[in-house]
């Protein structure tokens, strides 16, 4: 069995589930190797967070890795996925005060992607769906993903890695399931999610390596332009690790030695 | 049993299905009286325009209505909700070109709100959160509701019937279960909703309602001043009718014979 329900063998939810009626909940996907969770620290911090943001009480930290633990049991490699939701409701959408959350804990396996995406780098295809203002859950990995399913049906040439998206107001915000770098005369530059995006581990995680090398991290809005103009552009995430940007419409760079070294980095490191 | 999934009583989903995972879906709220859903032909309209908006093929209307049919059974009066969703995936964001669409259908008691609120009008909390653009499936009922859940959340005083929604520029949009309309000068106003919000079943008989009755129905910006100016204000939707507004910081009306006519029209009138 590859999914616990509020510590369960279980594998369907009530339809009743505010996670299901309103997206009214959080995830986070964490990636499984040598039978290891990686960064966990890191993503319970967010997780933490995250459920503050929508005024939802967290799990207990112990309570969910005693779970995974449970749910991992001796898989070496692979996907988990844990998912908080307000529980459920029968009084629309006014939240509980102190509601019974459901914890959704899921084990998949590693997806295959083409080896040249994280070695040569990936084509990026620019999104036409743009990203809404909300800054008032801007950053959180909640269960409100229309955007990022739209913007994910924009393409089908499997050449393509990644689709980019942009705000409303024309900035670079992240990738549809990814964050973003910019490297440029030797700083590192990535896009402002204080109005739109989610905020990764591995987005963090490489700032926090930048600061740990004297590398300046500019955490900014970023134009189009400014993308088209960088020396270096990757993609990062808890799964892919880091992709490189080798092409998209305006731009082509087959040199990613910046990249490269974050992403040996990434690979290699834990914390 | 009050829930059919896909035709069949079970009130549980697969924890891989789309409407937990990403909001990726649609519902409807329908009224049932004396044992007929109101306004059918006008909510499946709605939700099929709903399904096109965010690329899911919509069920076809006689199954939907068969099958509400075996729902409702011998009930006379209660709140149907359809809800339909992209079905389960394994392959994250990206949407199956055919998917195969998870029906749930589910039946409840009505609500029970306050007399006063329909008689003599209610009070109004501006909520601080502020609707993010999204023209892309404005209008639509689909189930990222996030924004509802914590505007929701701001009150909760049960004097107080209704939130209300502006925008991220400050213009008016909704209540927060509702559509808003304001009388100025003999003529109606609503907001123009092709940014946010939600464009339900009874703002659209309303509007065609006026047309019938040679009153002009402005769908326009509208702004809080215009709001505070209003000779009344009133909301409309499929379950609790029309609620004229009675009061709001800054503003107080006691006498709503337009918004009551209209009322009066919307109880006793199908279409």
């Amino acid at each position: 069995m590859n999914t616990l329900i509020n510590g369960l063998p279980c594998d369907t939810i009530s339809v009743h589930d505010r996670g299901l009626l309103y997206g009214d909940g959080v995830f986070r996907t964490l990636l499984l190797r040598h039978g290891k969770i990686q960064h966990w620290q890191r993503h319970y911090a967010k997780l933490f967070a995250d459920c503050g943001t929508i005024l939802l009480p967290c799990p207990a930290e112990s309570l969910l890795y005693d779970e995974l633990a449970n749910l991992i049991q001796d898989a070496q490699d692979g996907v988990a996925k844990i998912i908080v939701t307000r529980g459920t409701s029968q009084r629309g959408y006014v939240p509980s005060p102190h509601p019974a959350t459901t914890r959704i804990l899921s084990l998949n396996p590693l997806p295959h992607y083409p080896e040249e995406f994280a070695k040569s780098g990936v084509r990026l295809h620019i999104c036409q769906l743009r990203l809404a203002h909300q800054p008032r859950f801007a950053g959180a990995k909640h269960l409100n993903r229309l955007e990022n399913v739209l913007a994910s049906a924009e393409w089908d040439d499997p050449d393509i890695g990644e689709g980019l998206l942009l705000d409303e107001a024309g900035y670079v915000i992240e990738g549809v399931r990814s964050n973003i770098f910019v490297v440029k005369d030797g700083n590192l530059l990535t896009p402002d999610l204080s109005r739109c995006g989610v905020a990764g581990v591995q987005r963090e995680r490489v700032i926090d390596w930048a600061g740990q090398q004297g590398i300046a991290c500019k955490i900014m809005p970023i134009s189009l332009d400014d993308l088209l103009r960088a020396d270096e552009i990757f993609l990062v995430n808890s799964v892919i690790g880091l992709w490189p940007v080798r092409e998209m419409p305006g731009y082509h760079c087959d040199h990613h030695p910046v990249a490269q070294s974050i992403r040996n980095w990434i690979n290699h490191e834990t914390d």
